[in-house]
């Protein structure tokens, strides 16, 4: 059974959205189920559609020069996310996207999403919050690679979104946090 | 005398607008001289400014436990800048603005920028690109954290904006690329 996790609505890209103009916007979106591991887009291809997640969770993820996976970004429920830069710029991905967990998604391709884009204000607008969202994501995430220590980004993550410590496998916690695994077993046990 | 950094036409917010559009949105910005070392935002403060950088270099930065200064963004000519995450949600700043070298600036307060975005689509269309282009320096950032040691970041660097390595000091130049001084001078000298 996957748990749900609530977004604060302030930090929603559809909270600023009545119900019709929700309805509208994920009415193009196509319904889409992925297993737990399975790729939805490999580093070097162009990222062609964004998702929206309703259960499970998916994350872009590097593979650095020694082969360790490095995870940038997961997307919980109720959020949006792809490569963002390679989808944006219709340029090769630098990123992994990855179903974290069997998930249900649902997809727009690039070329419909950026359609709506041009000629609708609805959509225009629901993109600007997307991107906000995905800015304050990375910026945080910055933050807490260039200031804190693995044991700091354990406990603030911890503090700030406690149900993905719960959801994520060891494995891709560790990755998300940038430690290695055994380190975030022995921060977890000592805590 | 300070050189200006060409930014490739793709990935400038301007690039997209023409001769008129330019001059209006820039008509709203005001002058901003600013000498070298001066801080436009403290840390805990709200960002009411976003900057263009005409002639000089602006910098966001943290201030991590150990008091160790991390520069997370420089904002080089012909661009623009803020504590993005503060501006965007109105909330405290996790990091600081600093002139990195004496500078000209042109700056637009948070209330009109965002008045003209609710009204005028030109503006709407302006913030969209500033923002992507802000997410895509920020996923860069990420990267090269997450995947490249010190030596690596030096070099992506180097070839990716050598005018940069030039323009900055060694300190801020280190603290960009998350590597001590020493350890930057060990590999400048290497090289």
């Amino acid at each position: 059974m996957t748990k749900k996790i609530k977004t604060s609505p302030h930090f929603n890209a559809l909270a600023e959205l009545n119900n019709e103009q929700i309805k509208k916007i994920l009415g193009h979106f196509n319904p889409l189920k992925v297993k737990r591991g399975v790729n939805l887009l490999q580093e070097g291809s162009v990222s062609k559609h964004l998702y929206y997640v309703q259960v499970g969770c998916i994350r872009t993820f590097f593979i650095d020069k020694e082969g360790v996976d490095k995870t940038s970004y997961v997307v919980a429920p109720d959020n949006f996310g792809t490569a963002w830069s390679s989808f944006i710029f219709q340029q090769p991905s630098a990123e992994f996207i990855e179903a974290a967990e069997n998930s249900e998604l649902l997809a727009i391709s690039y070329k419909e999403f950026f359609n709506f884009i041009q000629t609708d204000l609805v959509w225009k607008n629901f993109y600007l919050k997307i991107l906000e969202l995905a800015y304050l994501n990375q910026s945080r995430k910055i933050e807490a690679l260039m200031t804190l220590d693995a044991k700091q980004r354990y406990q603030k993550l911890m503090k700030g979104n406690p149900a993905l410590i719960q959801k994520l496998s060891n494995k891709t916690l560790a990755s998300f946090l940038d430690m290695r695994e055994e380190t975030l077993s022995r921060i977890k046990s000592k805590k």
